[in-house]
């Protein structure tokens, strides 16, 4: 008999060594419960939690948490149902509307998680006959809902529009349609796409533009509404999708468009219609933290300093991270060892980050992805920058 | 440009000759607020939900709503993080044993959908060396997990075990992995696979056996382990994957298994990695519902008499239902305008059920599906065969 697993021998080599290097399994973390939005409990101490992606803080909105708690007592825990059957309740509309009248959009789609909302997208707009343009540093919801589409798969460098329009313009007499996809901010590095040049370039060609702003969404743009927003270039972008379970706080995923042609994507779109559709206290919580995010523009603000504040705090300490200023800072280090011992030390000593380890990061380098809120303090930013400090010159020694 | 809507023209053409005949969108259908575990707001009218899979009603648990009540106020909305991040709270690994032993497995993990369940355990275990034997029946969740896979996929009559043994042997020099896929009970008709037989089979031939028993959990067997506990052969079993969005009425799934290669699933599972992880609110729900489940076993003995009583009721009004006596009860019916119509008077009438258009259905004609709850009152079953009466008694004249 084949062993089903033998295909994961060499995944098992180098768990076993990662494991045999670290005294903690670094993806196997428990926070046994979170006491704020910025401490949580991890192996009995107080930690600072400074990888998550809870930019606004709003996993720990007491309005949040009330209109979840209320829903829960008079609607239950679930709907047990597709939204084409008996899974959607009134409030999953109401979120849908809210939805498309935050962005200015026409339609808006709730799936289930953003995930979903990736792969019921890409899957519904697109089949073999078409190409998909993806950004070489997409997120796995993104190729897995590529993969399932069975649309030409052409990736580009990295935010290159000079390489993204060398692509297209090889593409000129391919009969199918072709959807560009990008990302607003990308979640392991904190690089901002260049939407704005991704739209001159598919006016020129002919092709449509999806933009995921899963972790720019309420953290970019004057009213939340992310990269496009900031860059003035929403009216080019022809599929928005992201995701509640970041700037938000809860879970779930949306796209939001001014195509008419997505209402037919309820009937055809596999990871929409196939899928329970998320308990009404979700989609409560959801509409209250978005209420939240609209009334306290300041979150955002707040939230910039800290990026500023972190990455200055950073670069000081001799650590080596990207140029630019975002709630997403990547430390980069050069070899495994080392960057499996400073994760280590950093969460003894009080501060939680997300350990990446190649070949899951863009340049085959190891990162710790640091992330910052705007629920934290000046304060709680400076001691972790110090654990930082005082960790890197431990292992500089 | 390209309109990347053309490819839906035939779904086009479908629905408008649906909404031509419909005085309403099946497939929109919008339950205003739950008023109970049985009735729906629906059209402004309190309507008997008898097309749901909240087989036990625990999506009204009052035991389940404070469990979510109490852990929102505690510990917020939401994770923001994959569990292999900052996403595993407390509370996830208490489920994960939880089901573990419930199931008297060495392991479970939890998805953050029960679509994600199935793409997340099929796509870790197989390849494009291997190959998948499917019924020909099986969920989308299920297919879109052999795509997402990239193996062979090779389907077998729908509970046949002597095709499925007719493919497997002719698969003998193979030299990849197979694994065979069933479900306990199949959602649309209410069909019991075979598992026992199936068993057998992957024994004889060096296979693996994956159930999903999404619509059996809660439902079948002694301690409502499904199918393969009423049919004796958990043993046989490789790997069980299942929903907590339809008998425990939240929503999330599931896999268990005694195969300890699984852990690295958590490594390479890329629906399991990159979503966030289900809200603590859901989870705390989801043991209380579970606690629920075990601690009434007459719930399912009352879903196996309303069950009784639905079946009986329909057959005695003269339609045409499956043999076997099932929580979820096909009604066939001839013409796709019959359907639509009886669809709508049901509704009319304050009876929900769904509505299943070819070619979705099994044989290519259209199903009104009917499920029943432990939560039903016998009074209720009797209204709604009522219903049913009269309306096909309208339709046949």
């Amino acid at each position: 008999m084949i062993d089903i697993f033998a295909k994961h021998a060499a995944l098992r080599a180098a768990y076993d060594g990662l494991t045999a290097v670290s005294p903690r399994n670094p993806f196997e973390v428990v926070i046994e419960r979170p006491l704020s939005a910025t401490v949580g409990l991890i192996e009995g101490r107080e930690t600072l939690l400074f990888g998550t992606n809870n930019y606004l803080g709003l996993s720990q909105s007491g309005h949040a948490a009330e209109a979840a708690i209320e829903t829960a007592r008079t609607m239950g825990v679930g709907t047990t149902g597709s939204r084409i059957a008996n899974g959607t309740f009134g409030l999953h509309r109401k979120l849908e509307e809210r939805l498309a009248s935050f962005f200015g959009r026409k339609h808006c789609m709730v799936f289930s998680t953003g995930y979903q909302a990736n792969l019921g997208t890409i899957s519904a707009l697109v089949n073999k006959d078409d190409v998909l343009l993806l950004d070489a540093d997409s997120h796995a919801s993104i190729y897995d809902g590529a993969k399932l589409s069975g649309a030409q798969v052409i990736r580009f460098r990295h935010n290159d529009p000079v390489d993204l329009e060398k692509r297209l313009a090889r593409l000129s007499d391919h009969p199918g349609a072709k959807l560009i996809i990008a990302e607003g901010i990308y979640s392991m590095t904190g690089n901002v796409a260049p939407l704005d040049k991704f739209v001159e370039i598919k006016k020129r060609h002919g092709a449509y533009l999806m933009a995921d702003e899963a972790h720019s969404f309420g953290v970019l743009g004057e009213n939340g509404r992310g990269v496009a927003e900031l860059q003035g270039c929403e009216d080019g972008i022809d599929f928005v999708v992201g995701t509640f379970s970041k700037s938000l706080g809860t879970v779930g995923g949306y796209c939001v468009t001014d195509h008419d042609g997505v209402d037919l994507m309820r009937l055809c779109s596999r990871p929409y219609m196939f899928t329970a559709s998320l308990p009404p206290e979700i989609i409560a919580a959801t509409l209250a933290a978005l209420d939240d995010m609209v009334a306290h523009p300041e979150l955002r603000t707040r939230l910039q300093d800290n990026a500023a504040r972190l990455h200055a705090g950073l670069k000081a300490a001799g650590l080596q991270t990207g140029e630019h200023v975002s709630p997403v800072v990547a430390v980069t280090l050069e070899t495994v060892p080392q960057a499996v011992g400073f994760w280590n030390a950093l969460l003894e000593n009080g501060v939680y980050v997300n350990l990446s380890l190649p070949p899951a990061t863009p340049d085959n380098r190891p990162l710790l992805r640091c992330s910052v809120m705007a629920a934290h303090s000046p304060e709680e930013i400076d001691q972790a920058t110090a654990v930082f400090k005082q960790v890197a010159e431990h292992f500089r020694d």
